[in-house]
């Protein structure tokens, strides 16, 4: 049931976003058997946000866009996310801030055990803050489901 | 007022979390004029992360611990960066969930302009799950504050 | 001053919900002297859920709409009902989600100390998910407060 | 995609706790190729509600204890239901308050699409208040997961 | 409707605590038809926070005790002035922090119609930080109920 | 490191907002060193009493516009007094309600010891409610932060 070292989903998710040279890096992981995608949006809309994410995954083929439990499994994922990106409150434009982040979506077994089957890995990182140029600091948010 | 591309202090803060080298990587930030630590902490109470975080910083140097105001920056640097880990509540055996977790703190100035002064950031990375082995996945947490 | 097994105030508001006849049910309530309405709102508002049962409530004068007391424990039972719809965040469209709902209000004294006077219970079911036809699962809230 | 009227999997978890006679509705239940157990659990910890809920889970072969994806699919359910009964915060003994509970976990498919696969539901049931005799009223919490 | 200037409940109890002598002003206000008392609490449990208001607030026959319809009032009003202490998660020894407050208790009808009849307010002021003498800043907190 | 009796920033920005004649106090405080403003805002966008807020900051000079770690400290102060204000969810218009409400920033060093440097507390008091006249309370909020 343990994770395995060499299939650890967020962890390659993360990396994703902080590498040099992402795309390389995805074609990498496509290799060994792993769906992604990867992306940017800047919004002061959550919304904005889940969209973009959800879009990719679907247009990529991350996630089967028919079927709905897949669709639920990617939610809950950029939700979790964006708890560590806005650190309280889910809000963005709301309480008068701005996120610019790149994002990856990351599906694949990372267990050891076969039966543990496909889990989803979404990861943001960029930048938080007042709607004014250079008025923001750094964020990150990790959410990993079962699918 | 710009953030400065050699200088994203949250980045190097969970890079140091995600490498293979993570001591080796700690001596190069400090050479390049970075005050940092790192450390493990597993615990099913949260006040233990926190108190983990808090020594370390305090034993290293990072914070200086006679200044209210640095471990106030400090705190709630660490309390973000939960939010990250815990996605929604930040607790963990009071709704029966534990956490395997590294840390860093990284303390340094990230933006182009000297005025801006000192930042800390609190990187957390690990598992979260049962306290059973192997009912866990992985979990990310960045707080980042002016000191 | 315990709960009333006969008038369970919380239990008869979900049951009036989950009933295949409401309305039948819902005059049998008020038979027996309770007060109560139901309703119906789809929305990617949270407002407008406020709005739809506050206009409800008032308008088959289960509160007094000239009395703010009145208002106020509406007002507390349907957000804790919300919560209970919604687990975590309050928010629906600005995390691009949608609900489609059915509500009921429904006042009296749940207690077998007269003192207790009136309560207000404000219950919630339906459906929550993505802006997409079927892609949704079911919800429920529950609030209760004294009026 | 949409939800199958006649196998909404959070109605009948609910009904299943607001029943005179649960244990036979849930045997009809299981005549219907459902999975599911109900039990009690009362506790100013809400980490023993979450185990009391597992245990029986697990003991009754709702979900297999061995494949994680499955305790990690209750495990939330679990946390969604206790967003309903505790709104706002989910905690109980420390904020001074207690709970008495029954509860029901479900297993089933709930979509027309035999694509959905297997769904969870958790219903929760009961009182909430101080831990003094009748200074109580009631709650109820729902949650639901792809599993 | 409207509140009236000179009834102002949560400015009273605010200004109770703030106060160079506030059982002088505790007695003004009793001479002027309103109940109340005052206290000090320390600790590193909420509950105990909440423990010792309800006590105060019994023993000072703020509110009936036998009535559970005035407890409830108490327990949310109490609950709403713990958000603004704690500004986030209502926690406070799980997140390794303490708090030492004063907190007043008062009841009265603070708008100009009658039939609004009586309302709750809960003050608390005082500092929250660490468990290191001087490691704190100030804290506010009020919470209003009709009761 | 102890906080001094005489410069309580978060009394003396809640005094300043409860005043019969803020003017004239705040003229006083200035007249002892402290940097600080008072203003009014109403609205149901939170984000516009953030605006509100950072603007008369701003423009009277409590904090240096130039410099984020300043827009920094201020804005996580008006986020934590907001928390006092709403209790729970930080939203206004998307959850029905409006507030009305007084600010003062204020800016100095609370403590005994010159090292500690300024910090920032941000106080409001006015009303929450329905946008409905005279359906409302009185709230209260206070942020301290190191700057």
């Amino acid at each position: 049931m343990a994770l395995s070292k060499d299939r650890l989903i967020g962890r390659k998710a993360i990396l994703l976003l902080l590498s040099e040279d992402p795309d390389m890096q995805l074609n990498q992981l496509k290799e060994n058997n792993w769906k992604g995608c990867i992306g940017k949006v800047g919004s002061m809309d959550a919304h904005k946000v889940v969209a973009a994410i959800e879009t990719a995954a679907k247009k990529n083929g991350i996630i089967e866009s028919t079927i709905y439990r897949e669709s639920h499994a990617l939610y809950h994922a950029i939700m979790e996310a964006l708890h560590g990106v806005t650190r309280g409150q889910v809000q963005l434009g709301s309480v008068l801030r701005t996120v610019g982040l790149s994002f990856a979506v990351l599906r694949g077994n990372p267990y050891d055990k076969e039966q543990e089957g496909d889990w989803i890995a979404v990861s943001l990182y960029g930048t938080i803050g007042a709607p004014v140029k250079g008025s923001e600091h750094e964020t990150i948010g990790l959410g990993i489901n079962h699918i």
